[in-house]
């Protein structure tokens, strides 16, 4: 991902939020990375407390962290995600130190961001902005999340393709009144996918660094690219009914899910041996999960015992990775 | 609860998984509480060290924790869940000190335990922790968890009574070779809507503690019964499409998710003011879960700005206090 960054002239701003893990962090300041992005205030304190001086929050600016914000931003060089008027003022009457902030644009995930063609609405919120100069902009945000839900390759890359034309088109018309503006977009399945990036200036995926099954899923990698497994003891077998049931619950994997032939499914088991997995050898998915408690169907002929540790690949890594970090679980390098 | 454990002369050991807090813990001491039940061997150690001496641990064990299981047996009363010959034979041939166990019966949930008919097996594992004398039979334990997929409260109560049946045979069967043999069962709903327990030794409900929407969904409890909710900052509202998103996602509420007119919700947002929320006054439920972000769909004429603060109870407050207690979130008491 960073050589693709560099061959495109791309800033590569990776999102932090996937690892969590300043150790982690580290693999990537070697690959040459020194700006990057997280998703809370807490986390961005965390990465400066670290050492990186670059950080952009990429969630809606939640205002009541406001003496948070501005302590780092006398420390690093921190950018902010406005996406409203009454934000950009609070902002502009309450921020001490330069203080960067990108503006949010919704191309076409709806899930937060100003609509593209609201041209009223981000002029008053530039304006806002002003009227404090140690408020910068920096550019416009996206987020194409919709890329999560494309049928195919070819409609992810044309998903990407169309935002991408949007977000051009903005800096056409804010070029002139903001020389140089940023233009930054980064989910994982365009980034993995496309090898172009035509008017964009920063990219920043995250979740590649471990992928996941729902990644696999839509074809942003192989089985095999995935990076995280999580190992869970067998602690029951029912044979009758070809189920086992392993420690490791929504408090380790999260509750995400994926359709699987019809049914939710919250991790593939495969074979784990001296703290090496095994994809080539499956064992059969997760398809029930409580607190701690999950439960694997097991393919035909496999065998499994009591106490035996089985790996299990996650459905989104960025939440398995939170559940790990927040239970201390020891992370141990493949 | 604990007067109606008191009316029904059972042994009252209430779940602390859901709040795993040393200080609600307390809570249940004053109502005369001295025996509790964890999900797992970390949990088990923390509320050992917070001076809980009799504690089962009912999850089926976890052989690779032995020397953890060994160093708290050593200190209080511990009892662990097994339901196999194997797990048995390991036990007797390594646990150091006394060290009491439950076998685990499948009265219908499917999810872990012993089928009641299977009586060979149930020999066979008690056979095998007969071989030390240090390993102490202690009842049978079933949890009920059927009761959660139950359409009607007289289909809960059926499907207790018939659970409650079918432990009272086991007891029959097996109290000339284990005179006082204690049964134990405990799930919330169950317990919430029964006020007799024929039979049964000992209830271990949890959840009701808090309750949360899937209780009130299936019956348990009222709106105004749930004791937990996470109050969470609007970051962005999104009046064109009846939309906000809070500073609230899978890692703060979990994505348990329940079916609310044929969607699924994960939590429903109410007024929250002055550290008091109020179920009388709703927003909306949350229709979907990021990693950081939640997206409340808000009911008509319902205004909100961006750094309000709203409330949300959860759909299982079990997991969302857990990612609570995992971020290290302030709970206050209301």
């Amino acid at each position: 991902m960073a050589k693709k960054a560099i061959r495109n002239h791309l800033t590569f701003r990776p999102h932090f939020k996937t690892h969590q893990s300043a150790e982690i962090g580290e693999w990537f300041r070697e690959a040459g990375v020194n700006a990057i992005t997280v998703s809370s205030v807490s986390m961005a304190h965390y990465f400066a407390d670290h050492g990186w001086k670059d950080i952009t929050i990429a969630f809606p600016c939640n205002i009541l962290e406001i003496s948070q914000i501005n302590e780092l931003a006398s420390r690093i060089r921190l950018n902010l995600l406005v996406e409203s008027t009454e934000v950009a003022s609070f902002l502009a009457n309450n921020i001490h130190s330069e203080t960067g902030f990108f503006v949010k644009i919704d191309t076409g995930y709806h899930r937060t961001g100003i609509a593209p063609k609201d041209i009223p609405l981000l002029n008053s919120v530039l304006d806002a902005a002003e009227t404090n100069k140690k408020l910068v902009f920096k550019g416009f945000l996206t987020h194409t999340g919709q890329t999560y839900q494309a049928g195919s390759l070819d409609e992810i890359r044309s998903l990407a393709i169309r935002a991408m034309e949007t977000m051009s088109g903005l800096k056409e018309i804010f070029n002139p009144r903001f020389p140089g503006l940023t233009l930054s977009i980064g989910d994982t399945p365009s980034c993995s996918l496309l090898d172009e990036f035509p008017g964009i200036d920063e990219i920043r995926p995250g979740n590649f660094i471990f992928y996941d099954l729902m990644q696999y899923s839509i074809g942003s990698c192989t089985l095999d690219d995935i990076a995280v497994a999580i190992a869970c003891p067998v602690v029951a077998v029912h044979p009758e009914r070809n189920e086992a049931v392993i420690y490791g619950g929504a408090a380790h994997l999260s509750k995400e899910s994926l359709m699987h032939e019809g049914k939710f499914v919250f991790g593939l088991a495969v074979k784990y041996d001296r703290n090496v997995w095994n994809c080539n050898i499956p064992f059969g998915f997760v398809t029930s999960l409580s607190q701690e408690h999950g439960i694997i169907r097991i393919n035909k002929d496999v065998k499994l015992q009591s106490g035996e540790l089985i790996a299990i690949l996650p459905v989104h890594s960025c939440l398995a990775v939170h559940e790990l970090c927040m239970n201390k679980v020891v992370i141990e390098e493949r």
